[in-house]
């Protein structure tokens, strides 16, 4: 093992400090995109594995039993029950989970995976935000396992677990067409999310399969909290020929949709919310299970950490609508 | 300073391994009462401060800018929106958290506190199980900062944030009984739980007051998930005197019991909860803002890692009862 090739013959042969090494391998800020590839390159052509970086801690061979999971937000609580999914199954397994949140911003999902990765953890899994994960993939090469979940990370060759979230809103807006609705609304979080985007995709193919026009005036993005929702609900009502239902892109734009709109107008969100069986009329929804996503892409990661060395994969999870009645009402001429 | 005591110091008075005073100082599992008792007692003889330990990636002086958080679970609303404000504060001076969760188990505690403080970290925030947290006194003594949020950690002398727990709910119970109930039932999550056992006796102190019999067979704790609540409010519903009110110890207790709760039976819930005010009656509250425990508690552990020694202190925030409709109901006759 002695003439494995170690983090100062990298730095050499990049012509670089180790700590600019170390960065590089860690994901950490603060090396310029040449510099980097330098350094990535030098990885390759040594055949370089992370093994004694990651922190003086490591010790080769012996496991943290500790892997760290990025979510947008833990107040979400869609992320919230995909984060306690997760930690189940790494508590079968012996495991602590740390978590960390971006909040929907690339600079702070770096920090997080560098506070992660800097420490000891023996994996990870990213609810990715949008853009480039081309910084995780040396991280990755020379051996930090991680999984996607939720949402694609561009640049990023990694098992990834998702939901069919295009069909999942082809079938809900096809719903409220078939229930005469021609004005349908479609709210949504910021449309650079990987998931909003699908959904908004699923959102027009709905529209153009039916023959409808796509109407730019009924689609609001950008809605990251449940008053940004109940605001834009109350603006499209008051439009001159307003929308006679809304499709609510998540369980929190659907609570806050749900403070503005009134009991006639029709309603489906996606994904299920406490209390959505309550309401009068209770809230018809595209299904999704933050449970099977948490713990299918736990037990992908707790594979490669025991040496699964397959080809990454993707894991698509079924959606399915679930009709309650707020989907079923007749538009109503206004 | 090379005359400061070292780890090394500690262990040979205390008679032990480096190895086991790093446990003890980092309040790791493994070292039996007398050993950890021997530690202390060297700790405290030799005034050795920690510095040096933590992690062989702590230097002197130098801040990890990462704090640790920890939370009963993550898919508690009002845990999520606690750890969503210790965040903000966190974020606001360049610190990353690192949430962990405890599921009310306090050998899962301290394995995240070990996974927490075996790493690099500033300081501690946690919503403590309940049982004896001296097991973390050493730590703190040693360097540790923690501050305690939500509930207190009995043989801990930290920075604690509480709310006024017993108050909120003798306000409630007594609102309720203005109102003309006698009959009132209490659920609860586990009643070990310090903010639970808090809130009970505060139900029964509300009853005391109005001269009512408090009648254990309207008391139902041991709540941990909705569905334990809309099961505890069927069976009471059945029995031959059957309450007229209920009062829900918290927002999860309290969503499962409307799951199950005609709207004629009148309720107050402990901690406001999504669509609360969009029910039919819309469901009286206690109002705890878990923003401002959580900012108050980010705070009081910056203020400490910053150098404030001051004498640990106990703040104790104020809840109100916001009156929407649920409890003002009349008691129906059976």
């Amino acid at each position: 093992m002695s003439d494995r090739p170690t983090l100062k013959d990298v730095a050499a042969r990049a012509g670089v400090s180790p700590m600019t090494v170390s960065r590089v391998v860690n994901g950490e800020p603060g090396v310029g995109p040449e510099t980097a590839a330098r350094v990535e390159r030098a990885i390759r052509d040594l055949g370089y594995q992370r093994d004694a970086v990651a922190s003086q801690l490591r010790r080769k061979g012996q496991l943290a039993h500790t892997i760290g999971l990025l979510v947008d937000n833990v107040a979400d609580p869609f992320m919230a029950a995909f984060a306690s999914a997760v930690e189940d199954v790494a508590r079968q397994r012996g495991n602590v989970v740390l978590i960390g949140t971006s909040r929907d911003d690339l600079k702070r999902e770096r920090e997080v995976i560098a506070a992660f990765t800097a420490r000891r953890v023996d994996g990870l899994i990213i609810i990715p935000v949008e853009g480039s994960h081309r910084f995780l993939q040396p991280a990755v090469s020379t051996g930090t396992h991680v999984v996607c979940a939720d949402r694609r990370a561009p640049g990023l060759d990694v098992d990834t677990v998702i939901v069919d979230n295009r069909e999942g809103v082809r079938d809900a807006v096809a719903h409220l067409i078939a229930h005469g609705h021609r004005r349908i609304a479609f709210l949504g979080d910021r449309k650079e999310i990987w998931t909003i985007a699908e959904r908004h995709a699923g959102y027009l193919e709905a529209l153009a399969a039916a023959g409808l026009p796509a109407d730019p005036a009924l689609v609001r993005n950008g809605l990251r909290h449940a008053p940004d929702a109940a605001t834009a609900v109350k603006e499209l009502l008051e439009q001159p020929d307003p929308p006679t239902a809304v499709f609510a892109g998540n369980d929190i734009v659907a609570v806050g949709a749900l403070e503005t709109l009134p009991p006639s107008v029709a309603m489906v969100a996606f994904g299920d919310f406490v209390l959505a069986t309550r309401l009068d009329p209770p809230v018809t929804i595209v299904y999704q299970d933050p449970v099977a996503i948490g713990t299918t892409a736990a037990h992908l990661l707790f594979a490669r950490i025991h040496g699964d060395l397959s080809q990454a994969r993707t894991v698509v999870l079924p959606t399915h609508l679930i009709v309650r009645g707020s989907g079923e009402l007749p538009p109503r001429s206004r």
